[in-house]
């Protein structure tokens, strides 16, 4: 590789796979300031990332990458090289179209808004965030218009997200989907089977249930000489190089959930990282190709491998053998049940594989109205209970519990919930074509999950950046986005467990 | 601070601080190499560590670098910016007086040599590994002449670790504490009392181990809100800021003596870091001053606490509390004459307090032979061997064990090994002095570290780079390097256990 290069994609490539090396630096300061960082070296540390993120941002901006793109832009013939082009060209523009100024005053804002969300949300006081948090709207409507969009603006923040994507798309497909669900709630709302999660919440010790988390993410295939499972306070996977992809999870001794779905559901993220073909390392195209497919790759491993019958028939054993005497008693099919109960609740990252959707669709509406000026910042909470209400039907008591749960609006991060649903129904539209290559409920029960990473690695992890989101979906599915597969799966799923 | 600078004041402490900053990010990629990486990363991972160490030494040697050197070199009135200029110009030349090819083939040939080394030692094949060691004496005497030196050519490369340090210091003082202690040595062996460590090799569980370790590191005033205490191969402190400097250890279950006394002197390297100026956080002066000082103080609280009879009075019951069941029954007496046991070996890092220091003189005077073309290196292994026998009375059956056991001259550190014997004198010379101000063995008897900890912070730890290592210890001492100290305090101490 590379041999035939000339030397100008030569330099090219050296120049995005030193940026990729800052990235690397960057992300390794990330992930030990979340697991293992002192407390007195975090001000310096965060110094240091903000300095090495500042030369990346130089080297994505600056005159050699303009000229990089205008040399090579449709002038190679190399696949990965105009690819590659591609995405620097898109941060190139995004980026070289706001002044300067105003972007430093964005950035410097973003970090006090952060801070300020976390004491708000703390004091469960809205009001002390609301001026930030109409600042970061503005920002954005702002940046969205120098972007430039087609038919809403919205449109433009989603393309940072999940590019192809847009609100025509999503208005076709959310509302139907939240029908559809809403109307799956009312009936296991009205059903006489009453999961029991309170089986599932006996002291259940962290060396344990490390244990089972680790014998899992073996068998799911994820790499420990390419990886490590460490603790931290707000779990995540993040891949420092092809070679070095980690996840995180945090241990509830009163609830092992937290862990064991979590540790999965991050290991889904890694095993997208690890398996992304070697010729696209430190090359832009290294990495997942869109939050909601990176998403769906999550969501596939947590809901449709490990929340399935299948999987806990045949882990049943393997996770008693690691548990307290108190789940021995448990029976199998009361444990599957409450590990699947479905309860309308006001925190998302607590929320069930069906309600969780309605929890986006809540966010998707109010930030979409928010950029296109149809609501104010100020009427947020309320509106938020409204909805919280009209979809979930339940009414948040204050607005910690509400509007001010998630970080994302606080930093900026408008048209990113969307990718959260949408991975949602992509991991049901990839679950739904897998089955005609696979038995795959025959798979999970087996326990043989290396035909399915190797499924979704083949049509799926190795392209990276090669292909953007909906050409994975549409090539792999030949079909457009359909959430038809995630209504279907859920009605059936709670159909079964509920008995309506 | 910085309010008073000029514009260019400002710019090089600006650029200085950027250096330090990619310096962090170096320090926590090599730290975490050695501690959690795993392995599929460490090539990409030792990839971004050579372009981050790249970028570094081309803000060394840059114009824009001796553009500040002229313009602030004795024409700034701040002392932090007038010492960080003198550091600055001291990297500049010795970087600038090298031919740029010259030094790329050297860093190139450095990695090789080092990885021949290590397969050569464990081959045990001196031979393999000869050409690399040739040419790596050849560019090291080279670039001695480039930098240009005084009198004994071995004093250019002496400069890099223990700068004021010369070679008429060393032949000074060397051979009269290679003959006091051999002649000490000879006392001990004809001695009727035979210290009998296999006292201390009973099965000792690694968890234990650390409970221990972490209770004397806490009681010797190591800060853990600004460090961390980790597993690894071979034991490292390493400051990544000044809030952040970590501790390294290993655990061997058979013998608790490598990690405890291995924590103790990694624990000492630590304090020096977190106890230097904040002032000059961020600066070329934000570090210890030489490796020497840096040795002593490590050594200070190995040696002159940890080994003493008066700490393990004080802290015998506590171990006895961490240790198990095989441990209770050993009487203190037995216990601390087992830990000071002198015995001959051959493998320096595994040396007795004694006999340490004469492992030093061994390739002190072999390095400096090389270098001044009085020895060639294929006769190294006879002549190490020779000196072996002659001064430890023991001859190497290999060169395992005998001239291959250390890893700095494959990496061209000549120059390196004096600082370990200077670390040593320091440290009985610092002790010395610290008597006079404080009853130090009272002090170590009542476990009141924190006493020790200040008058080291206070004469050594908070100075950095701002002194040099004789400035420091004839500052504190009031007079020049005298090894009396050393060999004194060994006698007093050996007579005691040994009874001549």
């Amino acid at each position: 590789m590379g041999e035939q290069w000339n030397r100008t994609e030569e330099q090219f490539m050296n120049y995005v796979k030193e940026m990729s090396q800052y990235g690397e630096a960057i992300s390794l300061m990330a992930w030990d300031l979340r697991t293992y960082a002192p407390k007195n070296g975090v001000e310096g540390r965060s110094d240091v990332i903000a300095t090495l993120s500042q030369k990346v941002h130089q080297m994505a901006t600056s005159d050699e990458m303009k000229g990089y793109i205008e040399a090579l832009k449709g002038h190679t013939k190399d696949e990965i090289i105009q690819k590659s082009i591609e995405e620097c060209e898109k941060e190139y523009n995004k980026h070289s179209k706001i002044p300067s100024d105003e972007y430093k005053e964005y950035v410097s804002l973003q970090a006090k808004s952060e801070a300020i969300w976390e004491e708000a949300k703390e004091k469960n006081d809205f009001d002390m965030y609301r001026p930030y948090l109409e600042k970061m709207v503005e920002y954005n409507k702002r940046f969205a218009e120098y972007w430039g969009y087609e038919k809403h603006i919205y449109n433009a923040l989603l393309d940072n997200f999940e590019p192809g994507v847009t609100v025509d798309v999503l208005d076709e497909v959310f509302p139907a989907v939240r029908k559809s669900l809403t109307d799956l709630l009312q009936q296991i709302q009205k059903s006489d089977v009453h999961p029991d999660p309170s089986l599932l919440t006996g002291h259940f010790p962290k060396e344990q249930q490390e244990a089972f988390s680790l014998e899992i993410l073996n068998r799911m295939g994820y790499n420990f000489e390419g990886g490590r499972l460490d603790e931290t306070v707000h779990p995540f996977a993040i891949d420092l190089n092809q070679g070095d992809v980690r996840v995180t999870t945090k241990y509830d001794e009163k609830d092992f959930r937290t862990a064991v779905f979590g540790t999965i559901h991050e290991g889904g993220h890694a095993l997208y990282e690890q398996n992304i073909s070697p010729k696209l390392a430190y090359t832009p195209l290294a990495g997942g190709t869109s939050m909601g497919i990176h998403e769906s790759q999550s969501l596939f491993w947590e809901n449709f491998v490990s929340r399935t019958e299948a999987f806990w028939k045949n882990h049943y054993e393997l996770f008693l053998s690691h548990a307290p005497e108190s789940f021995q008693h448990v029976k199998f099919e009361d444990f599957y049940r409450a590990v699947n109960e479905v309860k309308p609740s006001f925190i998302r990252i607590e929320a069930d594989e069906l309600t969780y959707c309605l929890h986006i669709m809540v966010r998707y509406e109010l930030e979409k109205a928010l950029i296109n000026d149809e609501i104010e910042v100020k009427d947020l909470p309320e509106l938020w209970n409204d909805k919280m209400e009209e979809y979930l039907g339940i009414r948040p008591k204050n607005d910690q519990e509400g509007v001010l749960q998630d970080v994302h609006w606080s930093g900026g991060a408008f048209g990113y919930f969307p990718s959260y649903a949408l991975g949602y129904m992509y991991a049901a539209q990839f679950h739904n074509t897998m089955k005609k290559d696979l038995d795959v409920e025959e798979v999970i029960g087996k326990g043989d999950f290396e035909q399915i990473r190797k499924w979704l690695t083949e049509n799926i992890h190795q392209y990276g950046k090669m292909k953007k989101p909906l050409e994975i979906l549409e090539g792999v599915t030949n079909e457009k986005l359909n959430p038809t597969y995630l209504v279907d799966h859920l009605r059936e799923k709670y159909q079964k467990i509920y008995q309506f």
